[in-house]
């Protein structure tokens, strides 16, 4: 039974009694938002997810990795290995965007060995397979689009990004806009050239009730992308992002009363006095949906360290309310991401997250931290370092630089502050 | 003449004329700013600074960066190479926190090669002194401290970090407390554990005319530093933090009394929601003097990653008006930083500040963005790479992973969405 016709009946399904127990909320909390459509627990139901996750209000800030191929670094091991690396840092989701190679064996490798919700783009692959065969893809029909969704539902894809709110309107209104990126959504790119090279609606946004069936069948999530989300910070909240973001709104409410579980994508690139409102104005017009967003990027200068830009921005839009961060690695903007660049992804956005969640008052969100400080103030050092996000990257940096003492570290030696100032506050007078 | 003297009597000095022109401000906003005691320009009157920085309300975001020995890690060449990397990384001022080997050497050297304004923490060197002589630190006398003030000022350094405010009665309060952390400022548990010991009042505060004597003699700018700064989340924003705001406060007015310049320092560990109560509390407070964190890391279990947590600190409090950011580097908690570590360090924060100005609204702050954004979708990869913060890794990072077509990256290849939307935007139907 999919999670939202469960939630429907009052009746709890076993990824709900599962996630009740790592979230520290009620069951009964996880089963109502679902079915107000303020949570969603992507998984497909023709699919085991062995470590499944809620994603919503209410619930700790989720983080996303993307991994997949491009045409220009094909390598479906190295895919696997940063998928390891993904879930061994601790992404509670992934999505395979694979653009190059054999994109069929591709996720269907990465499905075999994911055990955290995946989400997809299926317009990719048909693309993809339309330019390999010499097709421009703009001659694909809504067929072979709707077709790409069901392909990537039947393997077992248990998210998919739809960019079916990049209407022909939308589109009219962009283009008297004087954009300093243009798009930088590749299925929404994709998506504007057709509907500009065959004067016709976004076959997803026009077969909308089609897109619903297909979901509702695998209880597939639909993640509604935002094919006009800003490309840098001078087209951040502009009318061609909201536009797109009202229609998705209407989406949204269709998705719901159809029985489908649906989330929405955001932004990309937004200053940071401009974060708040992105997450305030999808919360209203998307009537609660879950928020997923991309960064947010607070500066677009610093190519080889966005994956802190995209944590700073994260952290700022999860503490005001978004659900799911998606990471961005070192390497955005200027290749593909190495198996390394995942992992710090994977780090600084769990960072971002967690710094939320407790700003957020998040119940427990604040005891890891307390846990740590208390470990920290005794000098016990191994506790401090279990306790560590990255354990073995702490281990490491103090196995590096041994102090003379084990007591100390090398930054400060016999100058400890806690050590010096314990007399005071421990021996009360 | 000095920098506040010179402004009281309306006179411009060749440091605010230079400043003028980097900041886009005109002469007479920071000849005002520096009479008013809102922007602080840390310059001795002994020395030359190549590339002086003023620091306050309406300039730009300053970052600082940590240097210097300990006693488990003493290598004057080591910290004179994390010097030009803090330079070269664009380091606004630079601290030199040594606590071990020969402090005077080491602090001479550094300042011969410093070539923007350095900072210090005198209370070290008498301090280490002690300890090397086999005294116990409590047994300094007055007279020793403030003589480590005026030979730091002596050798040239343009800012102290002196502990004024951790007087007698907040330490009896601070004790009442049930902090987590205690303290964890190396200058502040000195003097904690000194008026404890001994039972009187903290030299630093009771000497406080005869420390403006000194400052006024060398132009030397105070850092009214933070002993009681919280050392995690738990006890931020705690009466022990803010009752020695207080006397910061009044610290500050009797210094702009006496012509002498100063800033006032600031957390140290807050969780998000919590950093922007810090920077509105320091201001009105403290007469609008310049604020200066350290971080603020928004959580306590990232060791190994410290300087995201920092920068994401670092952004929201100067999005919020703080005006100095004192860099935090992945190291922090584990070990004495490396000159890697120093180099992301100053990168983590100089994006703070950066997306901070831009939140600020300072004037041309996003310019920057929209020349590398306007590049970007012109597919101008040299210009990108080299309005970059860090060019050499954005080439480096490109280099590595070489596209079959140089107009496009590993990333998207052939599906670049800047490629495909262009005939979409670029040619107006």
């Amino acid at each position: 039974m999919n999670q939202i016709e469960a939630a429907l009946q009052g009746k709890i399904t076993p990824e709900m009694e599962m996630i009740s127990r790592t979230e520290r909320v009620s069951v009964e909390t996880i089963q109502q938002g679902v079915r107000a459509g303020r949570i969603v627990i992507p998984k497909n139901n023709r699919r085991e997810v062995r470590k499944p996750c809620a994603i919503g209000a209410g619930l700790r800030t989720k983080v996303n990795a993307n991994l997949g191929t491009s045409p220009d670094d094909c390598d479906e091991n190295k895919e696997l290995r940063k998928l390891k690396a993904a879930m061994e840092a601790g992404a509670d989701a992934v999505m395979d965007l694979s653009t190059g190679g054999d994109l069929r064996r591709i996720r269907r490798a990465i499905i075999g060995e994911c055990y955290v919700p995946l989400g997809s783009v299926p317009i990719y692959e048909c693309a993809s397979d339309a330019m390999r065969a010499g097709r421009h893809t703009s001659d694909l029909s809504g067929d072979e689009i709707l077709g790409a969704v069901e392909l990537h539902a039947r393997d077992g894809v248990d998210f998919v990004t739809v960019h079916c709110g990049v209407t022909f309107s939308v589109m009219e209104q962009a283009r008297k806009l004087s954009r300093v990126t243009d798009v930088v959504s590749r299925g929404g790119a994709i998506l504007l050239e057709w509907m500009h090279a065959n004067g016709r609606e976004n076959p997803l946004y026009e077969r909308f009730d089609d897109l619903l069936d297909i979901s509702r069948k695998y209880d597939l999530t639909l993640s509604l992308g935002d094919g006009m989300r800003p490309g840098c910070l001078a087209d951040a909240n502009d009318a061609a992002q909201f536009g797109e973001l009202l229609v998705i709104g209407e989406l949204v409410r269709r998705a719901r009363a159809a029985g489908v579980q649906a989330m929405v994508e955001g932004p990309g690139h937004v200053p940071l006095h401009l974060v708040e409102a992105n997450v305030t104005i999808e919360k209203s017009t998307c009537d609660g949906a879950p928020f997923y967003v991309l960064g947010p990027l607070v500066t677009d200068v610093a190519p080889g360290y966005d994956h802190i830009v995209g944590a700073i921005g994260g952290a700022l839009a999860a503490a005001k309310g978004a659900d799911f961060l998606c990471y961005v690695t070192a390497s955005e903007h200027l290749r593909l991401p190495s198996e390394e660049d995942v992992w710090e992804g994977v780090m600084a956005s769990r960072i971002a997250a967690h710094a939320a969640d407790i700003a957020k008052g998040l119940p427990g969100a604040a005891d890891w931290d307390r846990d740590m400080s208390t470990a920290r103030c005794a000098l016990a050092w191994e506790k401090e370092l279990s306790l560590a996000m990255d354990p073995e990257r702490a281990k490491s940096f103090r196995a590096s630089s041994p102090p003379r003492d084990p007591e100390f570290c090398t930054m400060c030696s016999e100058f400890c502050a806690m050590k010096k100032s314990a007399p005071v506050f421990r021996t009360k007078s």
